[in-house]
This record gives structure tokens, C-alpha cells and sequence, in this order.
């Protein structure tokens, strides 16, 4: 199922895409989409077999604008230089664990919505991300297998950062990784049944329809289910958690100079196979 | 005031310690400590006239558990090396400006909640700190004057870290940081107007009884005002976010060989002047 969040911020309705690409309002059926019922199985099986029987309302998406697919989400749980042509293109060696580094939920915003340019910001970065949306609590699991056994389904996202607030400024990389606007995510989730392999997906990224970002997750050097089980050793994962899986080559950072860092009015474009779309225009903080 | 949030787990309610040191009910007139309560002046104006007035219900807190006093906490940000003792324990330069890591709102527990070691654990460290609860949105604040109006109390917090997960793991601080039940919180939220002087608290700390940790936050070398100030420039600081401010020296980690780590059995107490004290037994994973 693709299900999604429709409506002002902080207002959303929850929804289903169904296959012939109709909107349709979830809202008699779930209260919104969220880990409460992402860890629900027998729930999930009514909507899904909701949408079957095509009794869902139909939703008129003209002008809606689309939320984050997933709200009150308790972390965002990101993957560094897990891609190796990424790790390459930034002179980092390798990781010989996954790298790990933390977005405040507060960031999350749209896969449409604006993206603000911090003020004094000149590294504005995009990464081009495949978030992994948990569905059941993670604790200390054994195997790659479990961890994607815990996962309830899949996103685009963009992992924002700024790289002089990230890298040139002390301490860690949560510097450059928070700033409001920092997280689009979606359009949809889309469940982990419609996702049978996610080490197969193409992930691009274009910035002014230039092309800049053209990976696969076959390129990870950690797997999503080597990611969630490694994670659940460190901390405990919920449902609604958040986990973004890294990205490939061809962020800003690894081009040469003038390296071609975000400013108002550039537009981003971003895309996954089977995951849909985004687009954000950036404006100044 | 003096405000808390009693009961079991996930179903405290709030409450008030009053200035004879008996417990208030405040569930008639507040749902919840949280941010929406914390940015209300009135609602804020009308609890403190109810305990000035004697009118509050007192509440038998013989046998309840104490909880965070904080309820849906947005994010967690954390400053670390932020006392001059403290960063010559660990060997490191004093931070040119504060050094900045998270720890997610999940980790929060009560001041006296057991805290866990996490399995595979040989480094978990404590970390007493000041944690500052903001109670006005904060964005691009100009000084470290206006960094203190948006502060709607203070807290005594443990900011547990487990060494081998922070340092010799890679990645960033996060990874050691974010194990559950690491960050005990409370007794209480004392509100701003009661803490003439965030930098003259004494902090204190002890494992099995013997005095480990002692300092002043006249130490830090960051002050609370302009943390505050210098965390808006790179993230929006939100109602009911907490800003644990760095540890004096006296940790595990700045002791000599054997150092001292915190094993299944020990007990750690910790206190702040004016804020109260918390007390954790250690258990295993």
C-alpha cells in the first residue's frame, strides 16, 4: 500500500493511493498514520483489505498540499557514508561499522514543502536518501533478517546538510544536519510487502534538472536489514522511528570547485523507484 | 514552582511541589507538563496563584514514581566538553564554540528509573548535567540575553554515555549516547523565575556512596543564555525541548586505570543545588 498524510502542516489527513493511482481518505478508518498503527497488524489488514474491496471514499487531490507519511515520529536515525562511491567522493575511507548520526523529528517536513537556506549558511547540501519507516520495536536483534523483519515500509527522503555547520564548526555532525526544513519526507510510505527488494532501487537526484545524484541501493555498503539489526545494539527502535539509509555520489560536496551549493530559489528533484517523487524550492531562513 | 508528573509510566500526571514540600495535584487545571503548557503564561499565572492560594489537592506520594517532568519532549540537544574541568579530563582542547550532539526524547526516564547497561557494555559512564527546558520558540536569537527568556526551567539530568559505543566505534558521539533509559530527568522542572543565577548551581554526583563528580556550572564555559542563543542559529529550539548544558570533570572515562565504569548493582546519585536529586540502580540489559 502507498499511504500518505494530505493537508495543511500540522493538519494532515491520513490516505491510501490506491493502484489506479486514486486518492482515497483513510480518515473513518485510522486516526492518522503513525506508530501506533504501523505496529497494528490486524489494522493494516483492514485498510488493506479496504482498499481491495474498493470501498475507500475517493479524495480530491487537486491543490492538497502532501504532509510527511508518517507523523509523531520519535527519531530520525540517519546512516553516513553508506554508499561506496559516496565514502569515495567525500576522501572518507570505508566505514568498517555504519556510521550513525541523529535528526530531530522537527525537521521532517513535506516531500514538496519549501526548504530554508539557513541564514549564514554557504554549503547547503542534498542527499538524496532512502528512509526505512520501523513497524515493530527493535531491540538487540540477531540478524539481518529480523531487522527487516521490523520494518513497516519505505520512503524518499532528503537528508538536507549543511556542510561548514556539519564538518568546520566542532563537535559532531548533528550541527549541520538539523536546521528547520532539513528532512522532506515522502510523498508516501509505501508498505514493506510492495518493497521486495530494497537493495534493488535506483535513487536520483537532479537540482535545477541538472542530474547530480544517480544510485542504487545495491551500492550500500550496509544493507537495511544489517542497518536495523546493528541500530537495535545501540538503542532501541520504535515504531514511527525514522532510519535514513545513506546516500550515493553527487552531492555537492564531492564536485569540484565552485562546488554547486544550494541557495534560494535553486529547486531539487528527487526520486526512488516505486517510491515517488519530490521537489522543493529553497528560499533564505 | 516546582512541577513533576507522577505515576506509573507513560501515565504520570502532573503535579506541583509546593513551598512546604507537600505534593499538589495540578490534573484539574493542567492535562500535562509539556511544551504547550511550558509557553503558557497564563495557564502558567494560574497554576502559580492555585499553589500560592492553597486551593491545589494535595496528593499522598508515598510509594508513586517519580517521572521525567517533562512530557513529549521534542528533541534532546546536548553540549559536550562544556566545563574547562571537564575537557582537561578528556584530554581535549577547549571547544572554540560549543560542541553539539542529540540524544533521543526516548531515552528520557524518571530521576530514580533504573538505567540499564547495554549488553556488550564494558565503558557506561555517568554525566551529571544542568539540563535547560525551553519554554518559547527559539530561532536566530541575538544574545545570550534573549538565549535566557526563552529557558522555562531547569532540571537536574544524567546524560549516561557508554565510552566504546561514543569514541572507538565511529561515527559521532550519537552512537553511545542514545542506549535506552540514558537519560534520567527531574525530580523536578523548576521554572526560570526561581533560579535567580543558572551559573552558580553546585552539581554533585556519587557511585556507591563515594563522591565522584563535583562542580559548578560558574565552570562552564558556555554559558546557558548563549548556549541557547548559539543552538538557534542552527536548529529551531521548540516548547518542551531540552538542552542538557555538559558535565563537570569526574567521570569514569578522566579517572586513571582501572577506570571505574558503572556495572550491573551500582547506584548513582546525583544532585543539583535548588533542583533536587535523582538515584538509579544499574541493571543489565
Amino acid at each position: 500500500m502507498k499511504l500518505l498524510r494530505v493537508g495543511t502542516a500540522g493538519a494532515e489527513r491520513p490516505a491510501l493511493l490506491d493502484r489506479d493511482g486514486t486518492l482515497r481518505d483513510l480518515s473513518a478508518i485510522a486516526t492518522d498514520i503513525d506508530g501506533t498503527l504501523l505496529s497494528d497488524a490486524a489494522l493494516l489488514d483492514r485498510i488493506r483489505a479496504a482498499a481491495g474491496a474498493g470501498v475507500l471514499p475517493p479524495l480530491d487531490g487537486a491543490g492538497l498540499r502532501i504532509g510527511p507519511p508518517v507523523a509523531r515520529i520519535g527519531k530520525v536515525v540517519c546512516i553516513g557514508l553508506n554508499y561506496h562511491d559516496h565514502a569515495a567522493e567525500t576522501g572518507a575511507a570505508t566505514p568498517a561499522e555504519p556510521v550513525v548520526f541523529l535528526k530531530a523529528p522537527d525537521t521532517v517536513v513535506g516531500p514538496d514543502d519549501t526548504v530554508l537556506v539557513p541564514r549564514g549558511s554557504v554549503k547547503t547540501d542534498w542527499e538524496v536518501e532512502l528512509a526505512v519507516v520501523i513497524g515493530r520495536t527493535a531491540r538487540y536483534l540477531e540478524s539481518a533478517e529480523e531487522g527487516l523483519a521490523h520494518v513497516a515500509g519505505y520512503a524518499v527522503s532528503h537528508d538536507v546538510s549543511e556542510r561548514e555547520f556539519q564538518i568546520e564548526r566542532g563537535g559532531t555532525w548533528d550541527k549541520g544536519k538539523n536546521c528547520e526544513t532539513f528532512n522532506p519526507l515522502g510523498p508516501w510510505l509505501v508498505t514493506a510487502d510492495e518493497v521486495p527488494d530494497p537493495q534493488a532501487l535506483g535513487l536520483r537526484l537532479r537540482v535545477n534538472g541538472e542530474p547530480r545524484q544517480n544510485g542504487s541501493t545495491a551500492d550500500q555498503i550496509f544493507p537495511v536489514g544489517e542497518v536495523v539489526r546493528y541500530l537495535s545494539h545501540f538503542m532501541t527502535l520504535y515504531p514511527g522511528d525514522v532510519v535514513n539509509t545513506g546516500t550515493p555520489a553527487g552531492v555537492a560536496m564531492g564536485q569540484p570547485e565552485p562546488k554547486p551549493y544550494l541557495r534560494a530559489g535553486d529547486v531539487v528533484e528527487l526520486e526512488i523507484d516505486g517510491l515517488g517523487r519530490q521537489r522543493q524550492q529553497l528560499k533564505d531562513a
